[in-house]
């Protein structure tokens, strides 16, 4: 029996010590897949004087990570600390020094995988990111090695779990944005400020792993295109779940005419689409294959043991390689591919528009949909919505020159698009607002996963 | 660039070929993958004469698998024949001549699998089966690799999509089970025989797979305890659907006091957890692991295109492993461990009872609960379902006894009881039979996934 594999972690907080507990709880079962014990024989933390939950000897910890990185002791590198620096320049050191490096950072690998891998690569060593998207539902693995002989064509992931919660709220209690962001943050599901979550970002990191593993292409983070939920009504998930869908936001990586498309952004689903029944917290990822179809992933998409779950399956498959000999496996040569502007992709759309309640409007409404080529799939007229009415009853807000427009004779129509090019419904839009009988063109939401 | 991997194929059916397509349409993007070029370069049929929509040329074809997987030539074997015999001697031949096989063969595996493992590791060659349990959907290498660091609990799986289809019909369309066993017929979902998939034998393969790979335990396949869906009535599906359940075919493997549990049955499953919005011939699998909490992987569990996408991912991770020289990876030793018996199994209980209306039932059936100590949950008065209605009516069946027994005035109430063990629960059905003023045990069935 060979030597326990010496671990050093850096970061020991709810991730880090999450998988401390574990390599100690489980210490049976990994020896057992390892083929090797596998010991967290350092730990690099900010500040020595807080007290962490964890059975590690408090004279393994140390503020000095570089120094933790360099020893000749540590085989393996753990990163939960988060963040681009100095994450970045302790995983390059450690890989340059021929150490497997297992990390959760998604805004690091998102921002400088390529660099990582490419240091990875030429070190002959493993760089494992499981954990750095949607935390204990495996992912990565699936997409490079399960799906490695098939052809993607699309990944739709709910990856955000803040606002998968939120969204969750508003279409089963009926609250508004403000209200169900509020129980979020009293639960825990989101931060004191919440903008990362709720304006996409952390999808967008997310996003731009997801494509880079599914594609094989570099994507630049910064590029990809980005929508929050904020602006999202209790009218809109009310109008959704009329038409039978839901709205969810997602992280879209989208192969189109030889380019890809990475985006982040609300959509509406058809409730029996699988990604519909995803609730509260709970991440999924919807992958579109040639050969294989539809496949989807679901699961807890952050908190300590699932994250430390997806830490722990790269540890053992890197200690297996080091004990092995085995060369690491490296991400093949990625890439560059056309970056496609959100203009240039494809979906169906959602609109809501209040009109005058007058001959002639559909018509006149129809013909400019019929100019810019968008077909309309359905169309369907509602009533206004009451403002007197103070229980339910949502009023759309207008702008000045719309109340000018409008009138409470007004009647709302909405309408279904089939897919069409996002740049054709821009030009749609525009003409329909200069139509005399269109008083205010509200909602627009894209549609994903019905025809399409 | 090293001479591609030649790969020997027993079995040209509808998985075979698919597969062989698959390696000749994403040959840029296998070869990127794997390192190397992968060729089919013979392949093994029962009939010569008969024509495949593949590229392979002609004279690569042959009807003799056993020189096949001795060719010197032939640097890797994938398995799409079927069947246990001659399979198991072909696959064994090839691992001992060190030849890495794939197999889709999920009979083979749950029969023989323990044995071939072990041929496998004494080889030091890889033996890949992710293609023999739902199709296309990545399970083996998650629960291998993955979750290599939790403790698995629990496995659910919706893994027969022939069964799936008619529930769903059942369901959506309120089709009787010969309706939709018909429809699944026409369709092509179901065999002409369809009793290994209606009977459950189908998914018990399955289960015995998942139970070995999640346990690391050696289970035997006869031992799977089985009941099949041909006793489901539209009444059972709308009673549960009434109570916020839907119905589904479910292959079990479970931990529970130290043994383990592989079974294949109905169960209602509340309508809000994820496998209940698994619809049609789609499976899903959902585990739940002490750190890792709930996952589920869905997708399509059988069909060409899959299973050729599960083959070619093992495939291009055993040619990797056959070009760096690293042993293939091996199922750790599996231990025997305790098979539980049905009896001792536990979960919730919906029952149905035709009973006198009159006061006094409902506290002696309730006292035959409570002196079982099987806890009721819930309970509802149902109307009886009227036998003039020729439209949607259901008359329960009633054998002659039970006839002389009932009346036109009884009333039927749906009990659901909390978590019992089910020997409990078997004593309790005992007693109320004895009772004058139950009538009638109908439908009994498990419920899972509520508040276990």
């Amino acid at each position: 029996m060979r030597a326990p594999v010496r671990v050093g972690l850096l970061g020991c907080g709810n991730v880090g010590s999450a998988l401390a507990r574990l390599v100690d709880e489980h210490a049976d079962l990994i020896t057992a897949r390892a083929g090797v014990g596998i010991e967290i024989t350092r730990v690099a933390v900010r500040d020595l004087s807080k007290a962490r939950d964890v059975k590690v000897p408090s004279d393994r910890f140390t503020d000095d990570a570089a120094s933790l990185v360099r020893d000749p002791d540590i085989d393996v590198v753990v990163e939960t600390m988060g963040g681009v620096d100095p994450a970045r320049a302790l995983i390059t050191d450690a890989l340059r020094a021929g150490k497997p490096v297992i990390t959760a950072n998604k805004e690091l690998i998102a921002r400088h995988g390529p660099e990582l891998f490419t240091t990875a690569a030429e070190a002959g060593v493993d760089l494992l990111f499981e954990a750095s998207v949607a935390g204990g539902i495996p992912l990565m693995r699936p997409l490079r090695e399960s799906l490695a002989g098939d052809r993607i064509h699309r990944v739709m992931g709910i990856v955000n779990g803040t606002t998968n919660f939120i969204l969750t709220r508003m279409s089963e209690d009926r609250m508004s944005f403000v209200d169900a962001l509020a129980e979020a943050q009293r639960l825990g599901y989101a931060e004191p400020d919440p903008t990362a979550d709720v304006e996409g970002a952390d999808a967008a990191s997310k996003a731009a792993i997801i494509a880079t593993i599914a594609f094989g292409a570099r994507v630049a983070v910064d590029g990809v295109y980005r929508e929050g939920i904020a602006g999202i009504t209790e009218d809109d998930i009310d109008s959704a779940a009329s038409l039978g869908y839901a709205v969810k936001l997602l992280a879209v990586a989208e192969e189109l005419d030889g380019g890809i498309s990475v985006r982040v952004h609300p959509a509406m689903i058809p409730v029996h689409h699988p990604l519909a029944s995803v609730r509260d917290a709970f991440n999924a990822v919807f992958i579109e294959g040639e050969a294989v179809g539809e496949l989807m992933l679901y699961g807890r998409g952050a908190g300590g043991g699932p994250t430390a779950t997806a830490l722990s399956g790269d540890l053992i498959d890197a200690v297996k390689n080091l004990v092995s000999g085995a060369k690491g496996a490296t991400i093949g040569e990625l890439v560059d591919r056309p970056m496609l502007e959100i203009a240039e992709t494809e979906s169906q759309f959602y609109l809501l528009m209040e009109v005058a309640d007058q001959p002639g409007v559909l018509a006149a409404i129809a013909s400019e949909f019929g100019e810019h080529g968008v077909s309309i799939k359905s169309m369907e007229q509602r009533g206004m919505p009451q403002s007197s009415d103070p229980e339910g009853g949502v009023r759309v807000s207008r702008s000045a020159s719309e109340r000018a427009k409008g009138s409470d004779d007004d009647a709302r129509l909405v309408f279904v698009t089939h897919r069409a090019r996002e740049s054709a419904l821009s030009a749609t839009l525009d003409s329909l607002r200069s139509v005399d009988s269109v008083h205010r063109v509200g909602s627009v939401l894209r549609v994903l996963g019905d025809e399409d």
